[in-house]
């Protein structure tokens, strides 16, 4: 099955690639980039000896018209534009915001410029979604953070009040893109953590609640807070919401697990033990802890993925497993790296 | 003014003895350790050139005579046991939490053990504590999560609900103390985050309670959430509570700055720049930043420390300064790092 | 295909599993570990998410009888011990030093202890060792320095003195093992680099010397200083020997280049192009770059590779491809991390 | 007294403040830097908070007219054009390259453009120089690199062929600048280490070989590789040469020990205990160790300094020190960091 993929040479398409080499049924005929076109792949990406000689090309609409599924890893607001030129059969993952939301007023708060609508959200654990996607031909792959947030308080909405759920989440660099940014160089990160986008300003606020209110049938409010940390991959999110009824850890862990249960791709950890960002380094999976703050009487849900795996290129491609009609795990099994 | 430092093989020990070597008043005459005892001072800490030649000693009471000032750095317990045999007129800064809580219960719940009793809680840059400390023989120098919350909470009892303020805290590897566990091997640690002591279990629970009830007049609740960060040092605090009124993100600024306006050592940053764990360093100083989030009505805090600086040893001299009636920043005028 | 893995609870051994989830042709049975036996294997590999629910085994010789291949991750001396209780027709890759070399004395210096003899020496990207190990049904896996440096000198023997070969290699903190030792914890490591066994005692020196004399025919000897780098993985080696004929930088790069012409896991970079060592992460592959220093008329090297991947278990696997005839890439197929 | 930085946005400069913030007898009236002017200097260096409220000006001649004292940081070839611009009677100490250099031929090829002749080379610790900088009124203070490799290598002539040194040096991120690059943003650069300016061709090539020349009275020649290692401050050079005569380590030690006895920021390490970067971080310490390896006949030097502090801005306060007849440690005394 011939696939394309358009915008490769930012980290998600990096991984994407990478990932796409050892899929079993997508072979990748068409790579473009914008402002790398006409470099070696392997200049940007140096790990991604499977395309050595290989370049990314400009885009061009012909140069997609045989494929039959296209994966598109733009900056915000670029998809909308490409869409047009692309066949129209095509299947297609968008990575990037541009059809997340179904609220034109929140993407102007908190994107701005033109609203493309919305397709089908590719929060590919959790219904309705995963039924959904398997029908869809267009699907909007979730944000990073937005994936670990959503995950972590979907279950949560039975026991829990989801109308000010409390999220500080952490993220490791590649987050932040590819840019020649002076706060992003390694010199200003190393060894430090910082706040950004602080205030409850962060554009996946809008993304985590539509999810959140899909899930659970009740309206979510979220207050979001992300933080820099001084790793590359990653993502871990502290999620906090006062209990609607009495219930004990173990009751929580259950009811988790039992929420949980059927995911291949999501698991709830034992009583005891800590999701921990570097075991997810490289996958698709997540790690979910659950804890009842008595004291307080709160819930508190500790959630771990890789930023560029299961938060961008990984559930990509499981998505267009679903959607392909393929086994959603294709060209997906295999574990975190640990260390 | 001959000083003495009991503990200090660990890390807090060891910063006592790096800024303690340049302090214009104290002259460190006895540095004993446990388990370290005979060793080389710089065979433990590298870097303290100054103390070149020197050895740990086993505690012995006799080495204490002549000091009119000690400093405690040892595992919560210990600290009790030690202080029968120390003279009886010195000044003490003890850095352990064993004279922290002014609660038998509180401390039954979270450390066990035998209760010690409470000292002057030495949270130093805020009222009414910097008073008390000044008229103090014995103080109780707060935990390093414990600091950097307390202080970042303590304006908001004005205008935001404190029975409910959520935390999640993030702390540099050294917070963990100087011991061979194999979850703190860099192998575990490099390129991940985890949390630990989840579900509001975290000792420093009721000590930053008791801290803001003194502050603010009203009952504090906390629900406090650590993480490990792959950095050696530094906290960044991230505070959320429910407005209690309606205010905009200006007006909290200005309520922030007001309350710090004479601190010399709390910064409150201006808006729009956020606090960063590397600025603080080696240092006393400590950065905040707030904002009101509209959408949650919530008022959010950064704040950021170095675990070892502010959160240790630094504050515990700045502690002892105000004891001994010096200029409270005697040998802590100095910036952090930055890189 | 029924496999082995015995000693599975180090860092070599859990990426020997986790690589071994996806072989196409081998199917782990026994997995046995000494002071981690009775455990969750996902307890001490979190990231095994593939292992889930499975212990390691004490080991028994039982455990191992229907295995036609046996992977040994031990420390140095072990492996000897345990090679009588399994089956005799297996084929067995020691990740170990134990047969790694061929000078009793050389072992007795470096090693001590007794000395088990030599099995085939698997450094499977270059002859004669490739061809050795496809007859062999014992081969000893090379130590991760020794991969790095042989690979990278064994070229230069046409056009360098290889009696005088200088080396200075920084590793990642996975080669120490994991191991809770104090000068291995993440306080002490982060942000600092150190040398150790210093003075040209490193254990892989006569393993390099001997390894890099069979590729090239001539005597070899290695002044090798090892680095502890704040990393998890990886390994840059260094390394630079006299001229001994007039040569420039492209001619060396040729040389090179034919040399690993026929390698799917060496690659020679272009020229200008710098190994790095997370673009090699998790894989099997090697990036090397070579420069002539007319200055000091000295051949340069710069090699790349995972200490963990090509350094230990992606080699081992390679090594039992070929020992079973199958494509040298079997379960290999994959790009480094790159970030 | 009164003094001046030109340049002061970049990390030397931002150290330069720092350091110079608590020295007892400079007041730096006078800041200027190029593209940061009109900024606040806490919004380039936020962890200067002894500089709240400054601005970084424009350069301009009348800004330094009452300095006595002035330090350029300037990126190279820059230095020369502002000389001019500053009062005649200044003592000036060049933390850039443009006066390091005495061959003009060496300038040419390394760094190109106008040559500007050379000052007195500022490696306070050892002779000749020390005794030049103190009757000197312009000083041109050592690259980091060279600081740490001229100062390992200059005890070395006696016993080892300075005429073939090997070096092997790995540097934290600072050392290349503050500068939006994209291979220096912390994506790029975490956990993995990569060489540069390979082969020979770092600019600091013939800078220590002119200083190694004048400490030995021997021509030296130097085969440098460099490399960036993933932490912000630090360098560890690792240097060999053949043995001129047979000697012990001991003996070797013995020596270095004696070579710098008088140095009090060179730290020659008991034997068995080696440099480490973090243990200088912040200061003007050095840390040495060395080691005969009898199997290649070579000597082995370890060196560790931070390339911010001994490396530029420290160096720099003790060459103007020294300048003005100041006891060279006088805002100095005190440790690194340690973790």
């Amino acid at each position: 099955m011939k696939i394309g993929v358009v915008g490769a040479s930012g980290y998600a398409g990096g991984e994407l690639l990478r990932l796409l080499a050892s899929h079993p049924h997508f072979e990748v005929t068409a790579i473009t980039a914008h402002s790398n076109a006409g470099e070696q792949i392997t200049s940007v990406h140096p790990q991604l000896q499977s395309y050595a000689g290989k370049k990314f090309n400009a885009f061009a609409p012909n140069e997609f018209a045989s494929c039959e599924l296209i994966f598109l890893a733009l900056p915000h607001g670029e998809s909308a534009k490409v869409i047009s030129q692309l066949p129209a059969t095509a299947k297609i993952v968008d990575l990037g915001a541009d059809y997340r939301l179904e609220s034109a007023e929140a993407w102007a708060t908190y994107y701005g410029g033109d609203y493309a609508g919305a397709w089908t959200y590719g929060l590919a654990d959790v219904e309705p979604f995963k039924s959904l996607i398997s029908k869809s031909t267009k699907v909007a792959n979730p944000g990073c953070y937005a994936t670990s947030i959503a995950l972590g308080a979907a279950p949560a909405s039975e026991i829990a009040d989801m109308t000010d759920v409390v999220v500080v989440a952490a993220s490791g660099t590649t987050g932040a893109g590819r840019s020649a940014k002076i706060n992003l160089i390694a010199s200003e990160v190393a060894g430090s953590l910082t706040s950004y986008k602080f205030g409850g300003v962060h554009q996946h606020t809008p993304e985590i609640e539509q999810a959140l209110t899909k899930v659970s049938g009740v309206d979510a409010k979220i207050s979001f807070t992300p933080i820099l940390a001084p790793m590359p991959r990653g993502i871990l999110s502290t999620i906090t919401a006062k209990l609607t009824k009495k219930i004990s850890t173990e009751q929580a862990h259950a009811l988790y697990s039992s929420y949980f249960a059927k995911s291949q791709f999501v698991t709830v950890l034992p009583l005891g033990v800590m999701p921990k960002t570097a075991a997810l380094t490289g996958s698709n999976h997540v790690q979910i802890q659950v804890a009842v703050d008595d004291h307080t009487s709160r819930l508190v849900v500790s959630v771990a993925i890789d930023n560029l795996g299961k938060g961008a290129a990984a559930q990509a491609i499981q998505n267009a497993n679903l959607m392909c009609g393929l086994d959603e795990a294709a060209g997906l099994n295999f574990d975190g790296l640990g260390v």
